[in-house]
């Protein structure tokens, strides 16, 4: 696979020069001749005996970082000052913080905030545990808990080394959806542990994001948690990513024009995410979808490589008990969705598909099949890669739903919460500017996340599970009422 | 008791008026003539229709509210358009919210902070987990651990109903020490369950801040988690108290010119604070300690009212063996310690102390004696309130304490390090400031918790708990060093 310079891999320099700021024009010619991108150069500073500039390099990896630094160390009259590696750099000291809400400026503030006036607000919540929705931050706080068992495509790499992408998703939930979220990483590996962990920190929070607890113990541990929790549970690694399928699905069937129940759908991948998508796409109409692992299609009756998740996706998938590999079954297909991993679709599969055909790729980094190979065969191509079009991305789905479920107080995320999720999503590209190459919006155009949330309000509602606010504290909201009467 | 006005009581009153401004000077007067006082009052609106002011008004309680906004409302030419409790104002939504700590502002700045830059950080603290110090928050953040089994003095009101505590004391981490605490309240009371969940989630973390939990319990949760996470563990209600009243007592011991060797010390209340003051004056060379429950002094072989832990208190205090009530043992003493309850020490037994009698009555709100009655008889008083001098107040602690802990990665908090951070709050009052109402600093003096952390992190090394902090990580730190060689 060919590697592309990248934003993950880039550098600040800082380049001191002698003889005035011309030599920087230099370096962007240099770091090309080894394969380096320039994207900016800033001079820092410039005097009669000196220049200073810092610039920005992407680079395909880090030894070609090292041939960039190298490269630039050699050109005369330019001296390397610093070489920063602008990934890390951004982790340092952890990625969020804790904020005060309200000022706690002298003895009268602390008397309110803390002791003793926080004792009457202590009570008010104990008297009415609603309350706790009013004043305190579980009106607006999620946990992110994982155990690190799966984290992105790297596997089990234990608590500790999943906090970053926890502490990642923490920002994402705030910018795009205003949603305080707090990474919990669990030293702990059996699902009842992990379900007797969550329930015990939830009086904490407003919902619960799973995050990279690896299949089949997802399924278990978010199902136990959905029974015996009354707040949102909800596994973003299966929903998060079914949702945004479910909205690129349907944009892209008004770009080739056929419908969901007629559709031959097959899978690669049936983990976390493979199962949620296959379920969600079932119940907004589909009826005919067959999954594969690396064993082949999953069919009921089949005797080897099944689990009892397996077991129950062969009950109600693959309608016409299809067997064979992959490459068997993708013949005459609408719609390949690959949650697998790289290089499991060809070329020639691709060209054995329906007219029409639609590819969601959506391994990362490395997609099942690259964009330039299948595009040529197919009439949608969608991955999960941002630098090609297309992105399906759960951040899409995940801030605008737990900002909705928190808004409303529901007391879960329902399959209809899902599926407005998938329709709002969708919605956000209007009619006259679907195109193949735009069927789903990108991760920073504005109001997606609040469009979710507002058809997740309206569909928990339908469903029942949004809760009225707590009613009025006698001590703060009767100071008007009381005196009238 | 009689009840004076509080901050944790104040109202603001908005008030309209059609006639001008000067009718609002009446308000003062009306608002003293029931009781009430005035703090401030600002004109927010003037038109030649009407005046629009915000009154700041305390009040002793509740009811005291509804009588203040009663006689407002009776003034002719003034209008209540809005009257709101401040206490239950700044707990509106939660007290606290995440921030992120660098910018992301488009897909550049994602792909480092988040996928896939981000696998890079993981992979890092992934093979050297001591990287989890550098890169994600557990180099700046604690949990606040409650099961709100003892919330001040309100009991057990469970896990929901500690958050506003736990949030309120979230701020002041941050406000005084610029740590980043994390509320985790558990619905969880077994040793065995707490233990469990704090050990499974301190990958998260730094250090765990026990907070609220009853006695006995709370002493075999501290013991376990202090023996089997090697992240500082810290019951702020035992060793946090404790710090500040060895602190207060070297000061007020400067003032008696008695040496703490020599003191015959009586404790009323023998919970989770009791316990650790105990404890800690005699790791800083006290003798003679005689601890009081309900049931008269706690003495090796008293048979009844007893449990493990007084058993255990038994065996290093009291060494006369002292027998009977409170007021029988705090004949001849030099300092009497209050951890109980209201009115527990009456003017009587104060008479019959030692001359330069110590009194600390750290009751909450209400103290074993007013001052006011203490005060003609002891030498110096001090009292949990912040309404009196030498307010003996946890703040001037814990913020210190994890500030130092942190910053010398030391894996756990010891005895010297406690010692160290008395020293340094006692050394706050200058020896030329010192006088029997000033033996201890403000919570909101300049300086504290800094002077708290350097000690501590001077103890950590000493007593060889400070840690190094993590070495180079090959990507970042070697681009200037490898192509040098």
């Amino acid at each position: 696979m060919k590697r592309v310079c990248s934003p993950a891999y880039s550098l600040t320099l800082r380049l001191r020069s002698p003889s005035g700021t011309e030599i920087f024009d230099s370096v962007a010619s240099v770091v090309g001749a080894v394969g380096g991108e320039v994207k900016s150069v800033k001079v820092d500073e410039k005097t009669a005996e000196r220049a200073v500039c810092s610039v920005s390099v992407f680079a395909r990896d880090v030894d070609h970082q090292r041939v960039i630094v190298a490269a630039v160390r050699a050109v005369d009259g330019i001296e390397i000052i610093g070489a920063k590696d602008d990934t890390f750099a951004c982790h340092e000291g952890g990625k969020m913080e804790i904020a005060g809400r309200y000022p706690l400026r002298d003895p009268e503030d602390l008397s309110r905030l803390y002791t003793p006036g926080v004792a009457r607000v202590c009570r008010a919540v104990s008297e009415d545990p609603q309350q706790g929705y009013r004043f305190t931050i579980r009106c607006n706080t999620v946990a992110i808990v994982s155990d690190g068992s799966a984290i992105l495509g790297l596997g089990d790499l234990g608590p500790l080394a999943a906090m970053p992408v926890m502490e990642g998703k923490a920002l994402l939930f705030k910018q795009f959806g205003g949603v305080d979220a707090i990474p919990i990483c669990l030293d702990a590996h059996e699902p009842d542990e992990i379900v007797a962990i969550v329930k015990a920190i939830a009086p904490t929070f407003g919902g619960i994001n799973l995050e990279d607890i690896s299949a089949p113990r997802c399924f278990e541990i978010e199902r136990r948690l959905r029974d015996e929790l009354d707040i949102p549970v909800f596994h973003d690694d299966q929903h998060g990513t079914a949702i945004v399928v479910l909205a690129a699905m349907k944009n892209a069937l008004k770009i080739v024009g056929k419908d969901i129940a007629s559709l031959k759908i097959v899978f690669s991948g049936v983990g976390a995410a493979g199962v949620a998508c296959t379920k969600l796409l079932r119940t907004a109409g589909a009826g005919n979808i067959i999954g594969c692992d690396r064993a082949g299609a999953i069919y009921k009756g089949r005797g080897e490589h099944m689990n009892p998740a397996k077991q129950e996706y062969a009950e109600y998938t693959n309608p016409e008990g299809l067997k064979g590999t992959l490459a068997d079954v993708i013949e005459g297909a609408d719609v390949f969705v690959g949650v697998s991993g790289p290089g499991t679709l060809g070329v020639d599969d691709v060209k054995r598909m329906a007219k029409g055909a639609i590819v969601f790729a959506m391994s990362n980094p490395d997609p099942e099949i690259q964009p330039e190979d299948a595009l040529p065969h197919v009439a949608v191509m969608a991955t999960g890669r941002s630098d090609y079009p297309n992105q399906i991305n759960n951040v899409l789905a995940f801030p605008g739903v737990f900002r909705g479920a928190l808004d409303c107080l529901a007391s879960s995320i329902t399959e209809g919460m899902k599926i407005a999720a998938a329709e709002a999503i969708a919605s956000v590209v209007g009619e006259n500017e679907l195109r193949s190459d735009y069927i789903i919006p990108s991760a920073f155009e504005p109001g997606v996340a609040s469009a979710v949330a507002g058809a997740v309000i309206a569909a928990a509602r339908k469903d029942d599970v949004a809760r009225n606010p707590a009613g009025p504290v006698t001590d703060v909201d009767d100071l008007m009422g009381t005196t009238h009467g």
